[in-house]
C-alpha cells in the first residue's frame, strides 16, 4: 500500500460540504467516486484535514488515502482531474510515508474570509465573498483581532450546536484584516479551528468594523465562555479554508 | 401607460438564455414574472435590446417595459430587485419617452470576452472565463483586430446556424485586447452583432493568438464570405454583454 497526500482546491457552492451524507453532493463522495473509478470498483476511504460546511470554498484542502496501486504522483493528479468535476481540483498529490496523517498531524491552518464592501452588490460573486455592500473600519477591525491572537478557550466563538465536547483551548498565531479592492480579507492561522470558529469571529469583527462594538470587548467575549457574547455567524460562502501546514 | 427603460445585470450561468422558452429558466422569464407580481397578476411584456445566449453574462443589458403603474424610478429598482432572484440584479430604471425602443434604438453595442490564461485552472471562474491556460500573443492579436473593424459583410462570423436571413452587414467601430492579470480581455464595439459573432470571433483570434493564422488571414475570411473560413466557436461563459448606449 502507498500512502498518499493531496492537495484540493473545491468551490463549495453546489456541495453540501465536505463528508459523505447519504443522498447529498459532497466533496468527499465525489473524491471516492473518483479513486473508485481508478480502483476498478474497489473503495477508497479519504480522510481530510478537517471538514467544511456547506457552501465553504478551499484553496488548499489536504486529504490522504491509501491505495494499492504503484501510479506517479503525476499521473494520479491527471487521472484524479480528467475524473472530477469541474468544481473540484487536484492541485498537488505526493507519496508520503505510512504515518502520515491528513488530520493529526496538521500544525496550522490558515483561513480567509472574504468581504464584499462595494456599494452595488456584484451579484458576480455572491457565491464567493459575503455581500455586505457598506464600509468597515479596518483599524479597528486589526485592533479587535490582537485579543484574538494566542491562547485562549474559544468557547464564545464555538457553535452551540458543536457536537464535540471537551476541550476549545485553541492557539491563533495571527489574524488581521486588509484591503483588496472593494473587498476586505480576513486572514487567520492557528493550531485548530472550532466548528463555525471562523465565521463567528467574522461576524464579531463586522460588528465592531460598523462601529457597533469595540475592539476591547473581543476580551470581555473570549472570557465570558458563552457562545451568546459574540456576534452573528457570517455566511459560508465568504470562507476558503486556505492552508493546511505540516511539519 | 409609463415607458420604463431598464439596465439589468446577470449571471448567465443558470439560464437558458434570455428569451422565454417554455420549461425553462430564461432571464426574461424571472423579469416578467416578478413584474406580473408588481402589476397584480398582470402580464407586462419586455422588450430587450437584444438575446443572450445560454451561459452568456450581462453587465449593462437593456430593456424596456410599459407600466399603468406611476412608480418611482428608485422605487422600480427597489422592487424588482426584492422580486427578481440573486442572479439578476436591476441597476438602474429609467422612465422614457414612448417613442424609446430599446432594440431599434441601439446606437452602439460593446461586448467583452474573458480568456483566462493562467497556468493552472481556475475552478472559482470556470463559469465567467474560458479556461485556455495558456500564453497569448497579444500584439498579434491586435494586429488581427485592426482587420475586424469597419463596415464588412460578416457572414464568416455568423453561426451558420442563424435563422435571421438577410443582411450581414455590421459596423465594427473598435476592437482588441488587453491583459487584466491573468486574463486577457477583448473588447468589442459596433452598431450591431450577428448570431455567435463575438464568440467566432474570439474563437478566431485565439488561433491567431496561439500561432495557428497569422494576423492578415482575418482580411481573407471576411472577404470569403464563408463561415468555415473562420475559427471555433469560444464557449459562451467568457462572454459579457458590456454596455448598450442609445442617442
Amino acid at each position: 500500500m502507498e500512502r498518499m497526500k493531496c492537495t484540493l482546491q473545491y468551490d463549495g457552492t453546489f456541495f453540501y460540504g465536505f463528508q459523505v451524507q447519504p443522498e447529498k453532493r459532497t466533496v468527499q463522495q465525489e473524491v471516492e467516486e473518483a479513486l473508485q473509478k481508478i480502483h476498478k470498483g474497489q473503495l477508497i476511504r479519504i480522510t481530510p484535514s478537517g471538514r467544511t460546511d456547506a457552501g465553504v470554498h478551499a484553496i488548499g484542502q489536504v486529504i490522504h488515502f491509501d491505495s494499492p496501486l504503484r501510479i506517479q504522483e503525476e499521473n494520479w493528479k491527471n487521472a484524479l482531474c480528467s475524473l472530477l468535476p469541474d468544481d473540484i481540483y487536484v492541485d498537488q498529490v505526493e507519496k508520503v510515508s505510512e504515518s502520515f496523517h491528513a488530520r493529526y498531524d496538521v500544525k496550522e491552518k490558515e483561513y480567509r474570509y472574504k468581504i464584499y464592501t462595494g456599494k452595488k452588490p456584484d451579484i458576480f460573486r455572491r457565491n464567493y465573498s459575503y455581500q455586505l455592500s457598506r464600509p468597515l473600519n479596518l483599524d479597528r477591525m486589526n485592533e479587535a483581532c490582537r485579543f484574538l491572537i494566542g491562547t485562549h478557550d474559544f468557547t464564545s466563538f464555538s457553535s452551540a450546536r458543536a457536537t464535540v465536547k471537551g476541550d476549545k483551548i485553541r492557539t491563533i498565531y495571527d489574524a488581521g484584516l486588509f484591503q483588496d479592492e472593494d473587498e476586505v480579507i480576513f486572514r487567520v492561522k492557528g493550531n485548530g479551528f472550532l466548528y463555525h470558529m471562523v465565521r463567528i469571529m467574522v461576524g464579531t469583527l463586522i460588528e465592531v468594523g460598523i462601529g457597533k462594538r469595540s475592539p476591547d470587548e473581543i476580551k470581555e467575549i473570549i472570557a465570558g465562555e458563552d457562545r451568546a457574547l459574540a456576534g452573528k455567524t457570517a455566511p459560508p460562502q465568504g470562507l476558503y479554508l486556505w492552508k493546511v501546514s505540516y511539519e
